[in-house]
C-alpha cells in the first residue's frame, strides 16, 4: 500500500518534471538561437543494444547520437574529435543539401578526405528547409558501427506546419550486425564471397532483444542488461504525437506498425505528403517519414510498436518497443501478442504505398514539365575478377582516395577515370528476368557530369541478381539534391511509354526511393547545386560492392574549398602547386 | 606397396627440390644485390592461425608477413600500400637503428604520421649489423592483428660467424587473441576497465592449435582447418641448424623448447654471445635469439618444438610446431609427449638465463666505463581518472598526434609538454613491494633530451603493482640503438653500491630486455643516432597504458624531413609557413 503510494507520488512528480521539460522545450525554441554549436567526440564503447555485446562507435557515449534540433534557416557547426584509435571517420547529413557548402557533405572520397585519430573536423551547413533528416557515418560500412543520429528541423516560430499535433518525437529504425564492419566488409571482398547475410536483430532507437540463448554466455550476451530494456515512447492520453521515423537500416527494409493506432503519414523526406492513413508504414534505408497519432485507445494499458524485415526472407529478430500510456508503468509490457507486419514477400503492398505519397495540396512543387538529359540505370550484380560486385549498367563503382569535390575542381585528372561512364545500357536486348551473363562487366571511378542547371531524368531499372528469380529492393539516395519521383512501374521501363504516365502534376520531392523488385522508378532533378555528389543503393553493403554513382555539376560556382577537407590521396600535403 | 613406392618416389623428389632450393638460395645470396625492394599491401582477411577464425592484418596475403633476407649492408626498400578499409597504419623495423634515417623507424606519433587507406608509404633503411630482426605494426595496439615478420640480415659474402652451421632457419613466437585490438583496446581505457586476459593461444611461425571445443560451431572454429596444422621444421639427420628465434607476444613470457635437443645460445639481438647451452630458452617480446641445434637423435621419427607461458599463470594454450627429421612424414606426431617448460613462476630460472647471457670473446664491445647521466625508470600502475595505466615515474605516457621527429625538429612546442619529465623517483621513500598509492599519478607527453654523444645510464626499477603481492616482468625495448647490459639485481637498486657490481667487461649488447619482478636492470647507451626514438614496455596492452619514454638526441643533426611521414596533426597539410 505504502508502495503504492510512493508510486504514485513519484509518478506525478515525473508527471511536472514532463511538462516542466516540455515548457522549457517550447522557451528555448522561442529564444533560438541562429547558430547551434555541437561538440561532438566519437569513440569505441562496448555496448549492448540488442543485449550482444559489440565495440559501437559512439558520440558523446551514446548511440544514436545527440538529436539536432534547429529551425530552418539555423547554422549547425558540428566539431567532430574523431576519438577512435587507428580509424579515420566522416559524417554525413542525409537529406540536408548543403548549398553552398558541398564540402560539409561528409561523403569520404566525394566531398572531403576522411578525419584521421586525433583531429577535430568542423561540419557547418544550414538546415534550409523543416523536416525530418538523418545523419551517419559516410566512410567504409562504418555506419553499421552505430555512429548515427536524427535531425530535426522545425519551422520558424509563428509559422506552423498544415497539421496539427501536440508532441514532436523523433525514432530511428535500424538493424544490427553482431559482427564488426571490418568482418562485414572483408567477408564481402573475398574470394569465395561470404556474404552478410541477414542481421542479428532490429534496434528501434538503438534499442532490440536478441535471443541470448544463442550465444556463448551472460559475459556476451544478457538478457537483462538495462542497455537493451525496449524503448519506451510516452504518450498523454487524448494527446496527438507527430512521430519522426527514420530508417538507417544497413541491409533491411522494415514494415513498421503501433498497435492499435493507425498513422497518417503528414511528411516524407522533408516534404509534406497529401494525408494517408496506414496500418503498417513501409521504411527503406534512408527514408524519414513523420505520421500523427493520436492516444485514443484504452488509457489503462501499453501497446507495442514493432518493426520487422520484408523484401527479403526475414532471419532477423524483430523490433520491440512500448508504446507507454501515461501513467502506466513504461516497462509494463501490452497484454496482448506484439503485432506483425505484412507477409515479407508481399510486393504489391509495398509498391501500393509507394504510389500513394503525393504532395500535398498547396505545397507542391511542380516539376519542369520536360527534361534536358534521361540516364538509364540498370541495377545489376556482377562478378569481376572473381569477387562479386553490384553495379550501374555494368560498371561497378569504385572510390578513389582523392575526393572528387577536390580533383573536378582542381582538375586533377590523374585522379579518377575521365570517360564519361555509360547513359544506359543496351534497353533492346538485356533480359532484366535473367541472371546476368556479365560479359562486359568493369569497375570504374568514373562520374557524370551535368550541365548546370539542367533538368536531368533518373530511371532505376531493376533486375535479376546472380541467383536465378532473384530482384531485391534497392533505396537509392541522392545527395545535394531532392528529386521528383514521377512513376515506379513493373518490368523493363519503355523509353517510349512510360514517361506519358509520369506524374507531372503532384509528385513527391524526396531524397531517398526504393526500386522495387523487377520494377522501375523514374526521379527528375534540377542540377542546380554546385559540387559534386553521390548517388546510391543505401544498403551498406550494396554501396560498398559498387552500387553507386557520383554527378558533378557547375563546379565552377564552387568557391574556395576549405583546406580542412585536404589531407589524403594526391591532397595529401595540401594542393598541388599550379 | 604401390602407394609406399610412390610416397617414397614423393619424398626423393621433394629432397632433390629441397638441394635445389638450397642451391639456388647460395647462388642468389653470391649475386646478392644492394638495394632489395619489396611491394608489401596490407589488408585485412579472415584467416583461422590457431583454428579459430579471426580478421588478421596480412601482407602480400600473409601472416607472418614475407621474411625480409639481405646482407649486411644492403638497403631495403618496402613500398607498403595500405589497402585496409578505414584504418592508417605503420610498421617499425624492430632492432634496426636506421641511422641517418629516422624517419623510417615506422613508429606512429613519434618518427612519422599513420599511412593512411589507398596510400603507399616507402620505408628506406639500411640493415648496417648481421643478425635476427622482426618487423610489426606500430601503431595504436594494432601488432596484435597479426601484421608481423622477420628480418635476417647475414654477413657479407666470404665472412663467416664464429659458429658453424648448415642451415639457417627464421620461426617467430606470438600470443593470439581471438578479440580484435579495437575491443582489447578499447576494454583497457573504459570505465571500469576491463583487461584483456590471457591470449587464447600460442603461435609458432603464425600456426596454434585453440580447442575448437570451446567455440560455436565449425564455422567459428574448426580443428581440420589447414591453416591451422601445426609448423613443421624440417631437417636433415646430422645437419646443425641456426634457428633464429624472435618473441612477437602481445603479452606473454615463453619458454620454448625442443623435444630431446639441446640448444646453444649463440646470437641475442644482433649480437654473438659467449655460448650457452639451455634445454628450455625464455624469450620475452621483442627479444630475438640464434640457437644452434643439431639433427642427432633417432632420425626414424619427428620431435615436439613447443613453448608456454611463464611469469604470468598461464591460461593460453600452448604453442606445438613438429621437428621434422627427413624423410618422416612432416605432420607424423612424435610419439611422446610434448615437453613442457619449467613452471610458470619459477623466476630464478629466468634471472639466471639473463644473467647467462654475455657477448662472446673476439666481439666485444666494450661500453663507455662511465656515463654522463643516469636516469631511474620507476615502472609502476596508477589510476589516472578513473582509468588504469602503467607509469613511468608515476608519469603515464600519452601519445601525441604530431610526430616527436617533426615537432622537435621544427621547434613546434605547442605540439607537446615542453617540461622535463622526472629523472628518478623518490628513491628513499618509496616501497617497491607495496601497491602504490597514486598520490601524483599524471600522464604527460613530454620527452627526455640528451645530450648527444653523451652515455646514458637507465636504471630500470621494478615494483608492485595495483594487486597485492604482484610484480610484473616487462620487456623494454629501445628504438635507434643497442645497449649494454650491465647488471640485474632482485629489490630496490642501491645507487652506491649497485653500480660497483656492474659488468663492464663483456655485457651483451641488446635492444630488448626484461626487469624481472621486484628486480632492476641497468643498461648504459650512447645518445649518438641523431633522432627522436622510443623506449618502450613491449607488451603491447602496457604500452598502450603508458609505459613508456621517449628520448631526443642530435636532433639539429638531423636531416630534411621527408614530406611523406606528414599529414597528420599540426602537419596535416605539411609544415606550417614560418
Amino acid at each position: 500500500m505504502v508502495d503504492e503510494r510512493f508510486q504514485s507520488r513519484k509518478c506525478i512528480l515525473k508527471f511536472l518534471a514532463l511538462v516542466l521539460f516540455a515548457f522549457l522545450l517550447h522557451v528555448s525554441t522561442v529564444e533560438a538561437a541562429k547558430i547551434r554549436r555541437f561538440k561532438w567526440e566519437a569513440k569505441y564503447e562496448h555496448k549492448s543494444p540488442d543485449c550482444f555485446k559489440k565495440l559501437v562507435i559512439t558520440i558523446n557515449g551514446r548511440s544514436p547520437g545527440p538529436t539536432i534540433s534547429a529551425h530552418q534557416g539555423d547554422t549547425i557547426i558540428v566539431e567532430l574529435k574523431n576519438s577512435l584509435l587507428t580509424e579515420n571517420l566522416a559524417i554525413h547529413w542525409h537529406g540536408i543539401r548543403q548549398i553552398g557548402t558541398p564540402w560539409s557533405d561528409g561523403t569520404e572520397g566525394v566531398s572531403q578526405c576522411p578525419i584521421m585519430p586525433g583531429e577535430t573536423f568542423t561540419y557547418k551547413f544550414v538546415v534550409d528547409r523543416p523536416g525530418t533528416y538523418l545523419y551517419h557515418a559516410h566512410y567504409g560500412m562504418q555506419r553499421d558501427s552505430g555512429i548515427y543520429g536524427s535531425i530535426r528541423v522545425s519551422l520558424p516560430d509563428g509559422e506552423s506546419e498544415p497539421y496539427a499535433y501536440d508532441y514532436d518525437r523523433s525514432i530511428i529504425l535500424t538493424d544490427w550486425y553482431h559482427k564488426s564492419f571490418h568482418d562485414l566488409a572483408t567477408g564481402l571482398s573475398s574470394i569465395p564471397f561470404v556474404w552478410v547475410k541477414e542481421p542479428q536483430s532490429l534496434l528501434i532507437q538503438g534499442k532490440g532483444k536478441f535471443n541470448c540463448s544463442l550465444s556463448l554466455g551472460t559475459d556476451v550476451c544478457n538478457a537483462t542488461n538495462p542497455e537493451c530494456s525496449p524503448y519506451g515512447l510516452i504518450v498523454i492520453p487524448g494527446k496527438t504525437y507527430r512521430l519522426r521515423i527514420g530508417s538507417l537500416t544497413s541491409l533491411s527494409a522494415l514494415s513498421f506498425q503501433i498497435e492499435g493506432h493507425n498513422m497518417t503519414v503528414v511528411e516524407a523526406d522533408g516534404h509534406n505528403v497529401e494525408p494517408f492513413v496506414v496500418k503498417n508504414l513501409f521504411l527503406y534505408s534512408g527514408e524519414t517519414y513523420s505520421v500523427l497519432i493520436t492516444a485514443d485507445q484504452d488509457p489503462s494499458r501499453n501497446y507495442w510498436i514493432t518493426t520487422n524485415v520484408v523484401g527479403r526472407s526475414p532471419n532477423t529478430t524483430d523490433g520491440l518497443a512500448i508504446l507507454n500510456y501515461y501513467p502506466n508503468h513504461p516497462k509494463r509490457s501490452p497484454p496482448t501478442p506484439p503485432p506483425t507486419g505484412p507477409s515479407w514477400n508481399n510486393t504489391s503492398l509495398r509498391v501500393a504505398q509507394s504510389l500513394a505519397i503525393k504532395a500535398r495540396q498547396g505545397y507542391i512543387k511542380t516539376p519542369p514539365q520536360t527534361s534536358d538529359r534521361m540516364i538509364v540505370f540498370l541495377n545489376t550484380q556482377n562478378e569481376i575478377n572473381g569477387i562479386r560486385r553490384w553495379s550501374v549498367n555494368n560498371v561497378s563503382f569504385t572510390h578513389p582516395h582523392t575526393p572528387y569535390l577536390i580533383s573536378v575542381k582542381h582538375n586533377l585528372t590523374q585522379e579518377f577515370d575521365q570517360t564519361p561512364p555509360p547513359n544506359g545500357y543496351d534497353i533492346v536486348n538485356y533480359d532484366i528476368y535473367k541472371k546476368p551473363t556479365n560479359s562486359n562487366a568493369t569497375s570504374s571511378n568514373a562520374i557524370y557530369r551535368l550541365d548546370f542547371n539542367s533538368t536531368v531524368d533518373v530511371i532505376l531499372q531493376n533486375a535479376n541478381t546472380m541467383v536465378t528469380d532473384n530482384s531485391e529492393t534497392h533505396p537509392w539516395h541522392l545527395h545535394g539534391h531532392d528529386f521528383w519521383v514521377l512513376g515506379y512501374g513493373d518490368g523493363k521501363f519503355d523509353i517510349y511509354k512510360d514517361p506519358k504516365k509520369y506524374n507531372l502534376v503532384n509528385p513527391i520531392m524526396k531524397n531517398t526511393v526504393p526500386v522495387h523488385p523487377y520494377g522501375w522508378t523514374a526521379l527528375r532533378f534540377k542540377a542546380d547545386n554546385p559540387g559534386v555528389w553521390a548517388f546510391h543503393c543505401h544498403i551498406e553493403s550494396h554501396f560498398y560492392m559498387g552500387m553507386g554513382v557520383v554527378f558533378e555539376e557547375g563546379i565552377e560556382r564552387v568557391g574556395v574549398l576549405p583546406k580542412s577537407i585536404m589531407g589524403c590521396g594526391a591532397v595529401k600535403g595540401g594542393l598541388p602547386k599550379p
